[in-house]
């Protein structure tokens, strides 16, 4: 008898396979990889906040009824404790402008994930409109000293 | 002679000492609140992410320029682990409209606290632009059965 597919191992698992369940649509395996808490929280960029595994499943039903959504992440910052990781995505999204033709548009995504027995779950995806890739992100730069 | 100052003792305390000192435009002790760490991450409304302390000192101190910042914690979510918090935060802004009238307005903002020696310490701000607060939240709704 085969044994039963093991937990996500890492945080890093589980948020590809988030981006791999919005990219297919795929509802049941996205809803699978939240936590099993009351307070789980998600942001999409239209500005409100979804509590609750049933209002975030119904927003992501809806936007799913349009389609697939081809996000893909990039530019990756962590934090990780012992049983929590903090992940600061650039997220690229691949969609058609109005006139037909291929555009490209960024967020900024905060996921976090906990560790529990079932494995590394989500229970917040904030996602807010960024600008471009070279714009989006502002780091500490050395001084020169001369 | 009188004991130093204990570290925050709980998230909610770090948390009210954040919006504080954005209230009172307070740069050193609003920086005091983040973790040593080098991906500590803060995103504004602008939809820039701000990498380390650095990128998010000049950031708010740019901001404190043009005066303190009335924000207003409302609202909040809550999930927590032994060692991180994730608060879900609607944030109200009270700010002049272009006719010199008060007016409000509306934030969602994703902050996470880690626990360190020092204490509970911010890791991530991330706040984007909401709708109103009547808007603001969808939660699950209980089907009335009749």
């Amino acid at each position: 008898m085969p044994s039963p597919k093991p937990p996500p191992a890492s945080p890093d698992h589980t948020e590809l396979q988030f981006y791999e369940a919005l990219q297919q649509g795929d509802l049941d395996r996205l809803m699978s990889l939240w936590a099993d808490d009351e307070e789980i929280v998600c942001v999409h960029p239209g500005g409100q906040r979804l509590v609750g595994s049933e209002a975030i499943r119904a927003a992501f039903d809806a936007m799913f009824s349009q389609g697939a959504v081809p996000v893909y992440p990039e530019q990756v910052r962590r934090v990780q404790t012992l049983d929590s990781a903090v992940h600061s995505v650039l997220e690229r999204v691949q969609t058609l402008g109005p006139d037909g033709e291929p555009h490209t548009g960024w967020a900024l995504a905060t996921n976090v994930y906990v560790k529990t027995p079932l494995g590394w779950r989500m229970v917040c995806h904030h996602a807010s409109p960024s600008v471009t890739r070279e714009l989006a992100e502002v780091t500490e730069q050395p001084v020169l000293l001369h």
